[in-house]
């Protein structure tokens, strides 16, 4: 797992890794840094026999958002930071490796069930960071007027795949984890709710009724759109999705294999929930809560596929659907679906003790939840009652939208 | 209730009701006119024979928000504008009114029952904006260095009133405006949640409390913090609500009467959703859900309190609780309550046609929920199903503090 | 000289004196009060036997910069202070004037020589002052869509008059004020400066050859123009004058007497510095130096004119040139004229000690020099040696050009 | 000269090349591809038989503020662009180079004589770069807590040196460029200024002076400061010069060297304009103009030091000043020193035709004049009639402070 996070960023030069192109995107070194500290704050720190920070500076430099851990570097200059640079974070990374080795080795069976928790989130943490690594570098790129290309190729053009709806079943239903396996502590506690009889579309909205939408005025019509939705509309001359660029009138798609005609076959994605909330009430439908998003999945059996779930390594993006089967499609390879939920606590939710309690809860605000998964995603990571969260106005993270309708009572 | 809202602006000079002191707040004789143009709009636009706008440009000048109607002036500076003065609303107002009067005076009876929707949402507009006016006019006067009293004078100091809980029954409970009389659309369609049992404070926080939360740290400590509340926390050097002040280390308060110690009996007000959300986690409890607010009042038969619903029309101010009656305190007169449910639409929720469908819905994004109503509330204006919403950092608002525990499946 | 100022006040509403519509400008009464207050603090403060301040908060209110005096409120919210009122302050006005006059017939002639340099120091301010309320309030009205006009208007529609060049020598010439009567300490002390023969243009720039310069692309060709002056077109969209406006392909001008089409006769004016180096490059000539100026006008016996120099207060607006004489003409009472120095301190200058030293020195940075006066200059408010001044891209004040060529060795 | 750029960047690693850490800093690599597209543009591109860009995006990319060469890249995101890498932008250099070599040796001598201005330009110009190189690195290392050091160890410690006064002599003097080398367009023309007597401080001010100056209250006195640059220090607040860090009550300077503690006898450095004006108020004297500035020199036959003058390649740092000659010290090599000049066109300044005219006059607005050289001036660039310039606020360049006395007519 840690191998893969140094594969991802082995395409990169120095210069590359160095770069933050907004605040909100981090360089690729310091991704590759970050989830080191994790390990070396939340499993060494507390356990390695005379333990001693790999160098006193990174501790300040490298701590993402923790405030029971102690000050932190301001996080919209991560860019200003030339040393360490991609090689000295590759010896911080062998360094910490080479000491959580021979603590775990070190460690009796009960010490090590102690710290299987932190050690499981840890990696779960990495992976985070590993689609993170490809969606920020997506950007750093895309602001290049030599239009580097990451890796890949495009794959072959596609034909537009029809549109099918899936009725799923109300009534009281379960919600979150409740599962053997690993979660985070924002899918718990598992819980009841209330759900009247939806349907929920049977793949993602694609970019060629995407163009559609765009043809109709999409954007220039304000009652279509959220207030604030619009508001971004007028201040950023939204037009099209994040990434679409249009050169003499045909429009063109800056991805991590380079710019490409837009394939109207494909997911539509790095479009922003305002953009999928008015493609949704243009289409006269509605986006899912991620209660239905996640009953409709599971009612489907849907969730084996998440074992075999693969980051698409060729293009690094959505692929088409295929042909309809009567079940869902495009669940978890692809974009991560909008959903109309705000990211709440779960009733019941409590944050772990100490700094790791950190992790989820005191995001909930001012976001929307995202189901799913996408084609950055690590091998394995998703699973049907996952909530990422992005803030409405996103549109660098590789979202989609799938449209749902009903749920009214009778 | 045309000549409420003028008696409450009878006590500001014209200098006063000129003044837009930040941009969420808008000028008393703005309040004035704009509730004047919706009727004029709405009402007698598509039924007055030969009508004509009273001006032109206060057409242009005196919409809100509503796209539909066309172009408007900027909401920010709205404190530019001089002219039309303070009497020439009062005109504007006579005006309309008598043309109001004249419409309705000669329209049949199947007209009437036809209009008579948008005639009552104009009336609980214009409710609306009564008690707007006085938050605003609450916010100009208090950064004015010769604090300016608007009306009334102090209660006598209280004494801190017992907390006591109230239990509620959980299951599948209906929620949303079910009865004879007028609702938003926003209160609409009632539907059906799952709520297991939990627990109400009976009454609002106290300013005693808040003291007490102050003097542990409150707002100093991260821990206890939603990250974007600790931002502005940071940014904006939040150490107490709103309107409280430190003179010689004892801590004042603003109010539309005059400025004056901190009363420690009196509900707190003025409180962000972010200091809401730190205070519960700091009491060790958490803010109601709305559907949870909702259903704990209808359970309590308090509705029979709003029939008699009156702003504190002596002190423009909470006041407190008086002793415990087992049974809910505070609902409707004092504070405006914070829920820990985000603005969003009811299931089924769909906007009215036109223009008047962008009153509520097209606001259903980064809004938290309150709900109650407060001591600036017009008689008879609020009910059990009411909807009230802002920002999470909003300050100006009458907003305060109740309780809630429980509510996790056994 | 205190009567002008409300009789300039008059006709403003109690609204229009209230409302300071961006940073740079101040409400009308708070002008009136600012006035007042610098007789109250200069004169009466240290003279009056048992001085106290009319009121306490106006000694913070209506300081302008003085940081000697204490602290002071904030220049930008300005607007935001509905209280004292325009009548209030009128009261302020009275009972300063009261005691000034009291304290002037008790004085024996050894004291009041003693103080006659500050009350005349104050006569002079409060000439600047009401040149300043004018200026202030055209900017407050031109943002007003009902279009609202201040007094007066249009003068007849004016022919434009033909451009003559004065010759004028060089040399070793004295700058500065060196007569009898009252100057500001930045007109002092009096110094030698060498001067190569150069020309001035005996009238100013005119709307007419402005709109030329527009044809021609003069906003759109950045080969003209000074890099920061290039940043603020792109910036703000600069295309035209400050109160210019089109309107189906006709320019329209915002005045004090209304919004007429543009009259080419008369002199441009609310240009910024940027727009007269512009327009300078664009006409092969330069700005004259403040030097070049004050010599010209010294040379030309143009003083005389001063005496006689009055505001136009038909118009309040800059006049044709009439037929040209071969002598310099629009002097004093059209429009300040853009030199090419910058304001900073002649060889020898000294601020005056105490907080009177405040009033100019310590704004020798980042502006410009303006020589003349303009159409809202007080009556016998200008002189040869008057320097005026202005950041280079300030556009409110009644600003226009005069060229000037030559002054290079042969 | 164009192997010292590269030997400047050698120290720095792919990563520091690449990062922007203000918008006033350029990155490494940027520097060094710059300076090469202005050969490439301005040399090779009309004289070069078949020429074609090395790289179309370069083109763009590498274009700093010159208008009439085409649009270009956004100046404050040059830290964003990864790519080209240094390792790219060796290859860019070398090519250019070569193309170079070979064109000049392709020459015949009368077209080489008609080229040779705007080689030497290009040379010079590529100079100031190598200034602006050290400086924007030394901005870079100095926000990274690692504490990087460039190169080189710090002198000794220093003992404070006596400060005298040098005479000069006024009258009609010369200013300007007059000689047979190189000099920029704004050198010129040669013209006569009319100067009273008046002195000129034989030494900078020291690191111990501006200690008295801020124990003094130097950072705390307003009257001491023009009003914007109290703006500044209020804003910012600054209360030491750029690079000074206080730890434990003792005074640190971050160097190119590393961090020390502040030595009293070495010249105070990296101070705005604002500063050195108040500190020269402060000490009851002021800054020199740039004619006397000039002409002190001149008169001193400092001149002859030129040659010799020698970036400080042990410390890139200012030095002690050595004891008291009776003639001018640190005339060159130390710190660049404010005058109280606006940096403004000299009579009958024009610039050249073309891009090559927009070098220095469209600069001349908001800034002040620095005379003389620092300790990163490349050996042979500065000369007595040199004129820096930067904003009053800017303290990122090695600005120092240089105090002069008298110039008042008798």
């Amino acid at each position: 797992m840690r191998g893969h996070t140094e594969r991802l960023a082995a395409p990169l030069s120095p210069e590359d890794q160095t770069v933050q192109s907004m605040p909100d995107v981090s360089p690729t070194k310091w991704h590759r840094a970050h989830v080191t500290w994790f390990f070396e704050t939340f499993v060494l720190a507390d356990n390695e026999a005379g333990f001693a920070p790999y160098q006193d500076q990174y501790w300040f430099l490298f701590n993402s958002y923790y405030e029971a851990v102690g000050p932190r570097y301001n996080r919209a200059e991560r860019g200003v930071i030339s040393r360490p640079g991609a090689h000295d974070v590759g010896r911080y990374r062998g360094n910490v490796d080479e000491r959580f080795r021979t603590l775990v080795d070190g460690l009796d069976q009960g010490s090590l069930d102690k710290l299987a928790g932190t050690i499981e989130l840890g990696f779960h943490h990495e992976q985070q960071h590993q689609e993170l690594l490809l969606m920020d570098i997506k950007h750093v790129l895309s602001l290049n007027p030599l239009q580097p290309v990451y890796a890949g190729a495009p794959a072959e053009r596609s034909e537009p795949d029809g549109l099918g709806w899936v009725d799923v079943e109300g009534g009281l239903v379960e919600i979150g984890h409740r599962d053997a396996g690993f979660s985070f502590d924002n899918e718990l506690p598992p819980h009841q709710v209330w759900l009247e009889p939806f349907r929920m579309a049977d793949r993602l909205v694609t970019n060629g009724e995407w163009l559609a939408f765009m043809a109709d005025g999409g954007y220039r019509r304000p009652e279509l759109w959220l207030s604030d939705g619009w508001a971004q509309v007028k201040t950023h001359g939204w037009a099209a999705p994040f990434y679409w660029i249009e050169l003499d009138g045909v429009w063109f798609e800056h991805t991590l294999h380079g710019t490409f005609p837009v394939d109207p076959g494909l997911p539509v994605s790095h479009v922003s929930h305002y953009e999928a909330d008015a493609y949704a009430a243009w289409a006269g439908k509605r986006l899912p809560t991620e209660a239905e998003w996640e009953h409709a999945v599971r009612s489907d059996d849907a969730q084996a596929e998440v074992a075999g779930n693969l980051a698409d390594t060729e293009t690094y993006h959505p692929r088409a659907a295929g042909p309809s089967t009567g079940r869902l499609r495009q669940v978890y390879g692809d974009c991560w679906e909008w959903t109309s939920s705000a990211y709440l606590p779960y009733p019941g939710f409590h944050p772990a003790a100490g700094a790791i309690g950190e992790y989820n809860g005191k995001f909930m605000s001012n976001q929307m939840v995202l189901r799913g998964g996408c084609a950055l995603t690590p091998p394995g990571h998703a699973r049907a009652s996952y909530r990422n969260f992005f803030p409405p106005g996103a549109r660098w993270a590789l979202s989609g939208v799938r449209l749902a309708d009903g749920g009214v009572r009778a």
